[in-house]
């Protein structure tokens, strides 16, 4: 088991910007390059903000999904943060976005809601779907809520973290924006890599977060080795043969290997077909052929749909029982013997928990590549830069 | 992909029967081994259900218990049906099940509960927690219930697929009999192949159902090869120095891979942890080092836990167009393009279907070596042999 799969461990495996290079010498210890910029939060947020209001969206939306953009980026989900605004900008112009939706309840029962999202920003209908949610959770034990017309929202463990304040249970599902896997056997490209998130609140230990895509590798991680010119390692693409594909310059020949990748990767096919049934169908949300990859579209209504549960711990038992119990686990399993070379045991969300408290004291960097695409942006909508 | 790979579609991942070598033959269409025996579903269920009866079950709960074993036969998770009787009547004569429990519900919310089993045989305690989730459900469109001092409960699909014939999705986590898995970089044995399953009805399609464990491969796989004689492939297990270990007489000595194998292993990893966390600590049971190797002792009481949610899918939406819509999804897979030297593409649940239905016609093959097991239990207990 080589160390250095561990810096990928809080990875959702899904995220895809270039800034991923950069973030990873800053994370690391290794000196910041030159090119590369340091913002705070609050300033990386302010600019967001500015950015969605120019672009049309009322203000209490911006601030909305500003800050869970922002906060994308503070925990380290550089794929799913800032680096979406070019696209969100374009997609908003276009007209793929609705920036006044009427985002609503379209189906209600006692534990259980429906939120039609009104192709408004994934961001705002998530949002809606986890605060009702939680509220049914609170009345009833466990609540799940599906969404429809919704869009992409960014990390599934922003959403599946919501409950964990109410001491209760967050478990998040989603159908990806593009399809980039076929069944197992299969080519043509039915699924999407579909999120399951999980999120698990503990005593005096960090909170145990799961957010994890239904692949062996993230589309970024191929598009990140075809920058550094490397190959990719047998097992994380297969071409059209089912023969390994290692040139990530050659990725459009090819698809990605499902969890489990060749020895078992039918497990991961069948985890992403049933996420996409429960967050997808359930709602009555895209899934399958349905599905438009937001990345080659701007205009088309996706009808992205996600779920979200919130379950009360309260109603299973003492809540400060079930922490301390997290806790014993996660210590457990911390201070267990490792393989020699291995330096830390990690449980999930680790790595991203720590992360969030660097970036908090030391800003959140930003590559140059970046960086010139929010230059971009900000020139377009008349707004001052980001730094 | 190789196609050789297709038969274990179906498989939960955690079966661990020889028989499995012999049904093989069976459900190909090779000539059946002279020395295999078949019997009906009614004839095994009334083995089990005597034998159940006379170790000291009462007869309804005997009856239960039986038909589930047998259904569990039928569908082909050969290693959770009569395989496992031997291993029940030992662990009862030794006291290490509870032949007359009384379950009972000691949290109740209006969409929760947690079932405690009283250490009776799981297979009563989960049908119960099936039972009280899709009444729940059915008021309030979810029920999530949780098990504590339960016991192995046999294949997950069993009781994800009870809400089906009430037009509900059914989703099961447990924390399994025995911990094969350490956390990701470790040593330390402290996860089961903590299973996931789920159930979703169509309407003229047979329902998609998953059932899988959270590492690569089965123990029970890596006993079929040392059986066989053949060695491993790499991605199963590796030894205490994160090597490869191909050999299964040196099972012993490694560890199974979580799914996702080198390199990916940390989201199965995580994907085990979760499980345990919703199915075990969640309802107040075992989880970690708490999990008692059940294959290793008869007595202990296990405190095993499960959970199981049934989703009411008319709180969602009309029945019969989501019901369309899986159809819809399935026949598209099914038709989809597929790689060469592959002949089906199939959905989640598809094999296990046509075990079923073949079984049905045709018989349950039962090898010479459980056949054997068998005699012996009858012998014991003074009931007529199976066979």
């Amino acid at each position: 088991m080589r160390s250095n799969l561990w810096p990928t461990f809080a990875a959702c495996g899904r995220c895809c910007s270039a800034a991923n290079l950069f973030a990873r010498y800053f994370e690391t210890g290794v000196p910041i390059l030159p090119s590369e910029t340091i913002v705070t939060f609050n300033r990386l947020k302010a600019f967001i903000q500015e950015a969605l209001t120019r672009l049309g969206l009322p203000a209490a939306d911006a601030a909305t999904v500003a800050a869970l953009m922002a906060e994308a980026d503070l925990q380290g989900s550089d794929g799913h943060g800032v680096t979406r605004l070019p696209q969100y900008a374009r997609r908003i112009k276009a007209g793929g976005f609705n920036v006044r939706p009427d985002i609503r309840v379209v189906h209600d029962q006692i534990s259980t809601a429906v939120v039609n999202g009104d192709n408004g920003m994934g961001h705002l209908v998530m949002k809606r779907a986890a605060e009702i949610a939680i509220e049914k959770a609170r009345a009833s034990g466990i609540a799940w809520v599906n969404s429809q017309f919704s869009n992409h929202a960014g990390p599934a463990s922003l959403y599946a973290s919501m409950p964990l304040a109410h001491d209760m249970i967050g478990l998040y599902f989603a159908v990806g924006n593009a399809n980039h896997l076929p069944p197992w056997g299969g080519l043509d490209m039915l699924l999407s890599t579909n999120p399951i998130a999980a999120a698990i609140p503990a005593g005096d230990e960090k909170p145990v977060i799961l957010d994890m895509a239904t692949t062996v590798a993230a589309y970024g991680k191929v598009k990140t080795k075809a920058l550094r010119g490397e190959t990719m390692p047998e097992g994380w693409m297969i071409d059209r043969e089912g023969k390994p594909l290692t040139d990530p310059n050659r990725a459009d020949e090819g698809m990605l290997l499902p969890l489990g990748g060749m020895e078992a990767g039918y497990k991961g096919y069948g985890l992403a077909m049933i996420i996409g049934l429960l967050a997808g169908t359930l709602g009555g949300a895209a899934m399958g052929r349905e599905v438009i990859d937001f990345n080659h579209d701007d205009d088309s209504v996706t009808n992205t749909g996600q779920a979200i549960a919130a379950i009360d711990i309260a109603a299973f038992g003492d809540v400060a029982v079930f922490k301390r119990s997290v806790d014993a686990l996660v210590r457990d399993f911390r201070n267990s013997s490792r393989m020699p070379g291995v330096d830390r045991i990690l449980v999930p969300g680790e790595r991203s928990h720590e992360t969030r408290a660097r970036r908090t004291r030391l800003g959140i960097p930003i590559a140059p590549a970046l960086l010139r695409g929010l230059d971009q942006v900000a020139d377009e909508l008349g707004i001052a830069k980001l730094a």
